[in-house]
């Protein structure tokens, strides 16, 4: 099932103090509920492409599965307000999940008190500084020139976000875009978990600023390096830290700046970055 | 009470093909909660800075209260991880939340089913056309450039969105910032109705892209005139349209486009723009 992922906006444009008519393409943004078992879990909202991948990575960035094998089947519902992507899990993981939600209250009204509530959302991130990836200059150079060019919705609306995950020796193994920068980066984990491809062997690049839950989900696919066009908050920096990942930034041209384990990255050569 | 907002990072920066090291002023993140009656209801995470008007807000654009006068006190209380903001609410709105709450099921295993969550997440947009507000071209330009002037902590680290109330005739009457443009929105909300004003006679200016969650919360706040520096999505037009709400968007300089309701934006004469 496909959906539209951009929409044609009447507009008036005031340009060189003049009015003019015409249209701008503008991205989509659709309610998406994610059910388990027949229940829903979350409503995000976000472009409506690459609902697989985003039920996946959804999945695992929540905990929810730890491989792609766990669930057994998507199927995708549209509503009239919206899209409603019921995933099936098997059978010992839908166990798992129900209890999990016995024990776990959800954010309105659950009994918790304030603080409880934020030790339940403030998860510890994984360690991946077991990982032997490292990165030269030209790598990290050419990871995020080859993402701006491999971004179809955002060249067209110039208002989305973009996720990639950048083997050395390979480029970009995949490419995913959303209206919201987490929902990118969970649909770009369940594409790489969801091609039976491993997450420790190479860079996630995001388009976006970094806060703490993006450290988070790329912790989760098991990457060691994140690498952001974008500012990282002071708390994503702190999470990367803990985590033995190295964050790198605000990559403009041939600049960038690194916070966490500069270890991973080598000097090497640049003058090979087409 | 007050938390820092931006730390000092160390980093390893590569600039013209050298290696410096040095350090850069990022923003902070907390997890923020909020408490109704010593029982959360939603974990933020957020800039630590205007806490009552995030608290004020956020209230009041989750339909908890509709007035200032429906919060008797708010406690900010500091944890480990992450702040508690406790809001105390006047007996009979008390009572309506938990009613509320009662009837309506968090998002986790709450038993929904998707198409369900969908439709309580998707609320009706408050109807704003009765306004009579009008702006000219040059208020529009001169409520973006006084919000951009207006902004210490994106000054400080280019990387938080910025929510401000325009008045004709009185320029920017409230500016708010954090590291989410939902909460510098929210914030900006309970800054205007903490101040006993009217959100009716002014326009909502930010300096983000626009989703359906920010027209929501404009229209709430009763401003039927909404400013983006960036592009909005098709769903927060649709909404815009709807509700009778003027939507100003991608605002460089003296240009601008408008997407819904021109007849508030008169020409004018831009000339007087300082």
């Amino acid at each position: 099932m496909t959906f539209p992922t951009t929409a044609h906006a009447p507009k008036t444009a005031r340009r060189n103090g003049l009015m003019h008519s015409g249209s701008r393409i503008v991205p989509e943004e659709v309610p998406i509920a994610f059910s388990y078992g027949g229940s829903s879990h979350a409503v995000m909202m976000a472009t409506p492409a690459d609902l697989e991948d985003f039920a996946v990575g959804f999945s695992l960035t929540e905990g929810i599965i730890t491989e792609r094998a766990e669930i057994s089947a998507i199927e995708v519902v549209a509503g009239e307000q919206g899209i409603d992507v019921q995933v099936s899990l098997v059978d010992d993981v839908a166990d798992r999940l129900r209890a999990r939600r016995r024990s776990m209250a959800g954010p309105v009204g659950c009994g918790l008190c304030g603080i409880e509530s934020i030790e339940q959302a403030v998860r510890p991130v994984p360690d991946v500084s077991t990982s032997p990836l490292s990165l030269s200059h030209a790598d990290i150079v050419r990871a995020v020139s080859l993402l701006n060019e491999a971004q179809p919705l955002h060249r067209e609306t110039r208002a989305v976000h973009g996720a990639a995950f950048y083997r050395p020796g390979r480029g970009l193994v995949a490419v995913r875009e959303d209206v919201g920068r987490h929902n990118a980066l969970d649909k770009l984990c369940g594409a790489v978990i969801g091609s039976g491809e491993s997450g420790d062997d190479g860079a996630v690049v995001v388009t976006s600023r970094l806060s703490v839950e993006m450290v988070q989900k790329a912790a989760i696919l098991g990457s060691p390096v994140l690498i952001a066009i974008s500012a990282p908050t002071a708390l994503a920096i702190r999470a990367a830290e803990e985590a033995g990942m190295t964050l790198v930034a605000l990559v403009r041209g041939e600049d960038f700046e690194i916070f966490t384990h500069p270890h991973r990255i080598s000097p090497g050569s640049i003058a090979d970055v087409a």
